[in-house]
């Protein structure tokens, strides 16, 4: 029978931020990645892949980076578990042997229960590279494309295929989201019209407190019927509404799991299997703020927790888990937007009550310096009964990103809005905003006055 | 007599900080800056009037800042204070009666006490737009230009100057260091390599372990003679070597002060008169991370001090300075350079064992994307003792500076290794590393490793 020490199933964010540490922490033993297809797919890359990068094959991770390291790769499906002896056992009745293993099988896009989803041309967002290359061709000679939620993904996706309409004729791009505006879930409002604002601009017809009521077509998707029974003409259909946890596998190994947290994990990653974890999207999730059961589903989830799990595999284990935070960063047009913790409309939701400070100034200074955005905004929420930061936002230039990540660290580290108001900042006329300025010091101070 | 209930002396960082922080904490004070110079300078904007922005006057900072927030302001220069009346008496003898005094009187130019430094032609950096225009004038002259010490200042003027002659025909521009490295102070030395690299490819010949003996000239400075005894030709010479506390006038007032580290305060940045405080490049400053004195003069310093003494003015004191940071970013050809706290020169001459951990990764993910910069470096100093963050540095693209800023978070709130191990981060294809290979979380990890 072959063997390994460790085996980890599934090769992506977690998966792999699980195989980089395990690889560090136990250099010793045989450690082995099981994935299901041939090639894995950037997964925050895939709208790219329809503009900026303009092939599915320029969106890779190459598998060297695990022969680098020193971690066996194997392209296989395991089929089951044999929790008793141990055992994975392959697509053709193999077995493999193992010690310790993770789990970071990930998550499958959710289809909504409605007519004519299974029509050709119908397209969610799988990390299969195959399966990618069809929507893109697909797109190639698409007029009318209607992409379904206006998430990260849906937004993502309608602004990069907007940019490949350029190149392809005219295509009539439409985004259509139930709620009141797009990335509502992750966004404060004002950002989410920033994001509206910039689809617009690059020509995609932002159609939101709209529902999908059916898909029509003979063979191929043709219409998108709305819940107010309009119709939009449409030659591919993107459906990117959100996603299910992949737990048929352990499931069936009799691991406890819930069918829409994942599988159940305590604070160290693990199943209820001791030698068995669970990281990234597969795993049940609880919020760094209100300590609740989170559907939070992010590569920096993910990525966190392979290295807790890799931590944890042998002798004590030394790492929990501290609850998922929620830091994103996307870029629409012109503007990246990124934020860390609760919306204002989640705090709410939460009963948290909060104190609101903002900022906004050029994101380089003096603001006549070519490339200035004039009006990079920084949003903070404290908790108001002890000046605790639960929510960072950040809307402006592509520093936005690492800008939330300061806020990350500040939400991580538990810090309040009496410290962030006078701390010290790196500023550079290039690169940030004046020292005077600079958004997250002032808006914290704002708060603190509630100006 | 002229009265205001707070004054602050001086308008630059600290100053305006403190402006803006007590505008909005006492609204209803009468407060008035009172300035020397007409017009006020964007202080870390000044290298890029010489290349970027071109001209002085793009890199003012207009005065409709104060009047917006309801602050009056004064040009003249305060000759004395009068404490026991609390009295400021003008240039022409006018009197101005305060309630609460800041002073923010900034520093100036250090100049080497060699020959040659009254020469025509030979520039340190003040704040003051007709000296800055008449360096201007004299560079767009010039073909030989040295510029002596290799700090963030002359780096900075060093690199714009070279843009400069693309227009201007050719120029010989000369960057004298003492110390073997540029910006050896602030940097690690594979960041100053970095720098130097990118100095060199824009032309600028980097002359480190260099000592300027003397400049020589009739009446204009004509050469620049080194320890070593070779000359340089020199048709400007720009002298940025480090710079002192203006404390004359709180000297004369009868404040306690200190010729090197400034007007003496404690950490409510009070001075030895109870209404009188202190902020910025004038004030006497500690470490935060040694709580030794501390030399350390930037604009992040001052703007955090100009808040904090806002805050402490009136009724019980409710602020105290943390001590300085250290945290900066510049930027030098294609390349960013930022960090916060100690470098590892620094922590060693400090007596501080440091564990460091380091992490490359493209500054976007996948490394195709266009513009991305393959490798983003991340290096971390932790405390070997207990773990705590003191040193971070980042070299890579422009969001340097906002990554270094979340460093400059996780130092003030002291966090360690093994928190920053496993934290959450944003990611985004067009905006930061992939989460697996996020340079701040595996710098961490790397560190506990010992890779």
């Amino acid at each position: 029978m072959e063997t390994t020490e460790i085996a980890i199933i599934g090769g992506s964010a977690a998966g792999l931020s699980a195989a980089a540490a395990v690889a560090k922490r136990w250099p010793d033993k045989r450690t082995t990645v099981i994935r299901k297809v041939d090639k894995t797919v950037v997964p925050c890359g895939i709208p790219y892949i329809y503009g900026t990068l303009g092939a599915v094959d320029k969106n890779l991770i190459p598998d060297a980076f695990l022969s680098k390291i020193g971690v066996n790769l194997i392209h296989d499906e395991i089929g089951s578990i044999d929790r008793a002896e141990k055992v994975l056992v392959r697509s053709d009745g193999r077995q493999l042997q193992y010690d310790k293993l993770i789990l970071s099988t990930g998550s499958r896009p959710f289809v909504p229960p409605i007519d004519g989803v299974e029509l050709e041309n119908v397209f969610s967002i799988h990390k299969d590279p195959a399966y990618l290359q069809a929507l893109y061709d697909a797109l190639e000679l698409a007029r009318n494309v209607v992409v379904v939620g206006g998430g990260f993904i849906g937004v993502e996706m309608a602004e990069q295929i907007a940019s490949m309409s350029a190149e392809n004729g005219k295509k009539e791009i439409r985004l259509v989201e139930m709620l009141p505006h797009c990335l509502m879930m992750a966004c404060e409002e004002e950002f989410c019209l920033v994001a509206e604002q910039e689809l617009t601009r690059r020509g995609v017809q932002v159609m939101t407190n709209c529902q999908v009521k059916e898909l029509r077509g003979s063979d191929r998707v043709e219409e998108v019927v709305l819940a107010d029974g309009s119709v939009l003409p449409a030659d591919v259909v993107i459906i990117g509404i959100g996603a299910a946890p992949n737990i048929d596998l352990a499931a069936s190994a009799g691991l406890e799991v819930d069918a829409r947290r994942g599988v159940l994990v305590d604070e160290y990653l693990r199943s209820s299997d001791n030698d068995i974890y669970a990281v990234g999207d597969c795993a049940s999730k609880f919020s760094f703020l209100t300590g609740k059961p989170s559907g939070i589903r992010l590569a920096s989830v993910a990525a966190s927790e392979g290295v807790i799990a890799a931590g944890n595999l042998y002798g004590v284990p030394m790492r929990k888990t501290p609850g998922a935070v929620g830091a994103f960063a996307t870029k629409v047009g012109k503007r990246s937007i990124a934020a860390a913790g609760l919306t204002s409309h989640a705090a709410a939701q939460e009963g948290i009550d909060v104190v609101v400070g903002a900022a906004v100034a050029p994101n380089m200074h003096p603001g006549s310096l070519p490339g200035a955005i004039a009006d990079m905004k920084v949003k903070l929420l404290f908790r108001r009964d002890n000046g605790q930061l639960v929510g960072g936002h950040v809307c402006g230039g592509d520093s936005s990103a690492e800008l939330a990540n300061a806020l990350a660290v500040a939400i991580q580290a538990r810090q309040t809005v009496y410290d962030l108001s006078v701390m010290q900042f790196a500023t550079h006329p290039l690169l940030t905003a004046s020292p005077v300025q600079y958004q997250l010091m002032v808006a914290a101070e704002n708060a603190l006055i509630g100006a």
